[in-house]
């Protein structure tokens, strides 16, 4: 049985006069349509809208935004503007900022190269993936229970939170995964339900609030999430919903694993206290798929992530390797002490 | 300020010959509707789709259900019948069958002797909230974070887990509220967030999965939730959902409180173990607000309910008191060492 992987969340079609190809994830799973963006604007918008989303996804995104950019200017500074007009379609996105500044970096406007460099990006992040899933496959006991969507939705390759079930497909075994459909906005429902059903897994949803119940019932072996970004001490922010999971898996003796690439390790942050968590619109939790649901009049609490602390967390799988407790020391060596982002490269 | 307490789930209109009135809560709070039931045929209707809801309210629909029913039987055994087939409304709902058989032990069908129980069933509803209430009130420290809807919805008066609240505003006092949606079929955003701040509460919404974050802030200095089913040791049978909240309400210090009739006591079960956890329709899950979000081909995991632990539990609040751990012994106690339920009184 041949794998058959979802498609990828960005396709670049042609040659340096080419066209980004973006799938439209706000539809699904209901339809796949994909966007066609010739010009940077297109792409700022799909970031903007959520269409493409996913950090890994994001900076891709961005870097083949960066190859249509340059078809408009005629000088740098022109090219530096444009960068800086897609970073702040989303400006919290850290692999947005980075992915802009790698392609700036380069300091030319000949389209072959900014390609070759985008293409490189998407490549080395597919790779990423790939090796954490082959770390995470050694790890992972099926039944699975993952939250949110960290999967090839929201990378340029099989995920990461998703990755290691990814690698036991192509491996011909089947895991059985359980999904928290993840509200406000359900990606764990419309996308990775979606993703892996059309792989060809077993997927069972359930609501956010039902995930401590089942690790209590023992139909979990074990627990993987994604990543926002790593403290340097090991504290996880990921997406609202994440800490609990953790609480229930360490009360129930269920090992809880990260799964995310080097690139989210922030070690100029010490703690999960120093992670600013973002408050995003009240109108997701005050209304459900597009509609209102509470009274008028209500008030919404609705940061977009929570902060998981270090000692919740059984291990983290980079691609260079899994990452343990006691994790102060242990990150300082997997991220040679310093941040891979302020280093420039993922 | 007089206390603008939200209008009754259930009104009996009239004498013996009356209308039981029914207000949709499948409406809320889009519309609210009310729905007149002239025979049990629409009693049992409104309470197999939820538009009653909560099990105290159920009894006490069904007490007048069985008033209708007098109507149109000549023998008690025609009673009887009518009686059984209101039950096979909602199999599990405790208070349902409690409630039809208190009205069939009358062995009349005089319809005025009937009304008369039926009211007195409402009244001591009514009584036992309030009494919940003042034990609550004493025991909450805002703000609150409250699950599901466990208010006057849910009941003949002010509510469970809600009673408290009500009892600090006829004090003229405030009590800041946060409010998890409650997912699947969000109680929490459509029913406890609408009577709340129609009464002039402050109400903050939130997913449910956001609740472990909040807790973790500080933000909340009581929980406190209604209960489906105490096992004799004190465990917690409630909506799914709830424990996650235990969970992280005991990780950061801050009290988890249930508030439940006496009648909600089953010590004929000895531990949250013996507790079935009924499982309801997938659609619940893989639709929202009514519209499908999950890709076809997906399964569901869908517990209507879950089991908190007594360990997690900081005190039980009855009409007749608060029970504390050593929850087997307190409860023996004040449950007199035998089921309410069993017993034939709540």
């Amino acid at each position: 049985m041949p794998v058959k992987l979802p498609p990828p969340g960005v396709r670049w079609i042609g040659g340096p006069g080419g066209v980004l190809k973006v799938l439209d994830q706000t539809e699904l799973p209901a339809r796949v349509r994909w966007r066609s963006c010739r010009h940077p604007r297109i792409v700022f918008d799909a970031i903007r809208r959520l269409q493409v989303r996913g950090a890994p996804l994001i900076g891709i995104a961005a870097a083949y935004g960066m190859v249509l950019a340059a078809r408009g200017c005629r000088t740098l500074k022109q090219f530096a503007r444009a960068g800086a007009r897609l970073i702040a379609a989303r400006p919290t996105a850290v692999n947005l900022a980075w992915a802009v500044r790698r392609m700036l970096a380069l300091q030319t406007l000949d389209r072959r190269r900014l390609l070759s460099e985008a293409l490189l990006i998407h490549a080395e992040d597919r790779s990423a993936c790939q090796r954490i899933g082959k770390h995470a496959y050694f790890l992972l006991k099926e039944p699975v229970l993952t939250h949110c969507n960290a999967g090839s939705l929201a990378t340029g390759g099989s995920g990461t939170a998703l990755a290691g079930i990814y690698e036991a497909l192509s491996r011909r075994k089947k895991m059985w995964v359980f999904a928290t459909e993840t509200r406000p906005l359900l990606q764990g429902a419309r996308l990775t339900a979606w993703e892996l059903s059309r792989a060809g897994v077993d997927v069972t949803l359930l609501v956010d609030g039902a995930a401590a119940g089942l690790i209590a019932s023992g139909r979990v072996r074990s627990v993987v999430v994604g990543a926002d970004r790593i403290a340097a001490n090991g504290d996880v922010a990921n997406k609202v919903g994440t800490y609990a999971l953790a609480l229930a898996a360490k009360e129930h003796g269920v090992p809880f694993f990260v799964a995310a690439p080097l690139s989210t390790f922030d070690v100029a942050t010490p703690t999960g206290r120093g992670i600013h968590v973002e408050q995003r619109d009240a109108k997701e939790v005050l209304t459900s798929a597009g509609r209102r649901t509470a009274a008028r009049g209500i008030g919404a609490w609705n940061p977009a992530f929570d902060v998981t602390p270090a000692k919740f967390v059984t291990a983290i799988i980079t691609e260079a390797g899994v990452v343990r407790a006691p994790y102060g020391a242990s990150i300082q060596r997997i991220t040679g002490g310093r941040s891979a982002k302020a280093a420039g490269r993922p």
